[in-house]
């Protein structure tokens, strides 16, 4: 489809996009989808503290793609989520994150494919951000390089400590906003992996972003049905090597 | 259109992209437009040491709307500038800046409207990031007001110190991406956004960003054609009221 860029722009203008469900008074979606069964980890939440300034870690920032073998600890690898997904409170109607989300729609799922961190097996899991737990989802052998291949064969997704991959629940945004939903959480998406930037610097890790993905790969490796939720952006996390 | 989002994701496919212009070999657009007329401003680059630790401002980050009276100096505004925009390093065919950009095109400029800040006259100015520099752009005093109603009257952008305004050049993007930088330019103007909410708390301010804006007037109001340059994401930034 050309112009499929300017057609979007154009047609999630305000004056198209019409009553939204919530404006009709359709109930709102729940704020987190049921939990997948796995093996649950609980996460630490009272963080070592870290010590660096913010203009430090603005400065130093740079997108890293080689990586130590040095394994991420589980409370490193907490400190991570909770920067970047953490919830501060919660009522029934929304959750307040270390992150900003249009109308606090807060539309994300976390997963994580684990190659290198401590005490915990490599594979596919999901990051419970109300119950600050990881549960284990997919831990068969084959993920990683299926995950691998998914982003387009960039190897240092299997070469991280861990990557993030982000999924919409897109109803929770377009519940209010209609079809401009689409801008808002590529744009609430930016603002979580700009955390993880500069939460990894913290830590002495490395990020790159990924959004060059194939789409069908990625949903159907986390069972999405693509539609309704999908994969939006994806960021992998190692250890600098020193020296 | 109906389904304009779901098309756009679907449309943005990587099987569905087709060579680049890159890839055909086409010229590579300029790093940045051509500067407006207007009255130059220096800003700083040394900056008084802002010894705030990472954690604490994402932690006190919350989304404000309402500020306190108190300017803004030159000096803060010129941090918010380079923490968000700021040009690290430069060759031909890139630049390096204190935020990520997907295949670091950076395809963003930055204008701001100017309510509340020390020695500079209100009105629209841009920042050219490459020589770190405002120049006016518009000064008359009905600007203000025009844009309140671009952003369907939200008070706030009209009582804020600064309002950041961001506009895409879609080409230095698309260039190299095709349809899928529509994704890519959401994606990268999120990271900006967040680094001026984390600096914002660094200097006692706060931010609210606005994706909520009627597009045409927007672009109306910065002379952009609304194709090939056009807004994409703002954030209102003031002072918190103490006490």
């Amino acid at each position: 489809m050309k112009d499929i860029g300017k057609l979007f722009m154009e047609y999630t203008k305000y004056q198209y996009l019409g009553e939204s469900d919530q404006q009709k008074g359709e109930p709102q979606p729940p704020l987190e989808k049921e939990y997948c069964e796995g093996e649950v980890i609980k996460l630490p939440k009272n963080f070592h503290k870290k010590e660096v300034t913010l203009n430090d870690v603005i400065s130093s920032r740079r997108s890293l793609r080689k990586y130590s073998t040095v394994p991420l600890t589980l409370e490193e690898l907490a400190y991570l989520l909770w920067n970047t997904q953490g919830v501060i409170s919660k009522n029934e109607k929304a959750t307040l994150r270390t992150v900003p989300s249009a109308g606090a729609r807060h539309p994300f799922h976390t997963y994580l494919l684990i190659n290198n961190v401590e005490n915990i097996k490599g594979g596919l899991y999901r990051y419970n951000a109300i119950s600050h737990t990881l549960v284990s989802f997919k831990l068969q052998e084959e993920i990683k390089e299926q995950m691998v291949a998914a982003c387009l064969g960039q190897p240092f997704v299997g070469t991280s400590a861990v990557t993030f991959i982000w999924t919409v629940d897109i109803y929770r945004t377009s519940y209010r906003y209609g079809e401009r939903a689409y801008r808002y959480v590529h744009l609430d998406a930016g603002h979580v992996c700009q955390n993880l930037y500069l939460a990894a610097e913290a830590i002495e890790c490395g990020a790159c972003a990924i959004a060059a993905f194939n789409d069908d790969l990625t949903n159907n490796l986390l069972d999405l049905d693509g539609e309704n939720e999908f994969v939006i952006y994806l960021a992998a996390v190692g250890k600098k090597i020193k020296g």
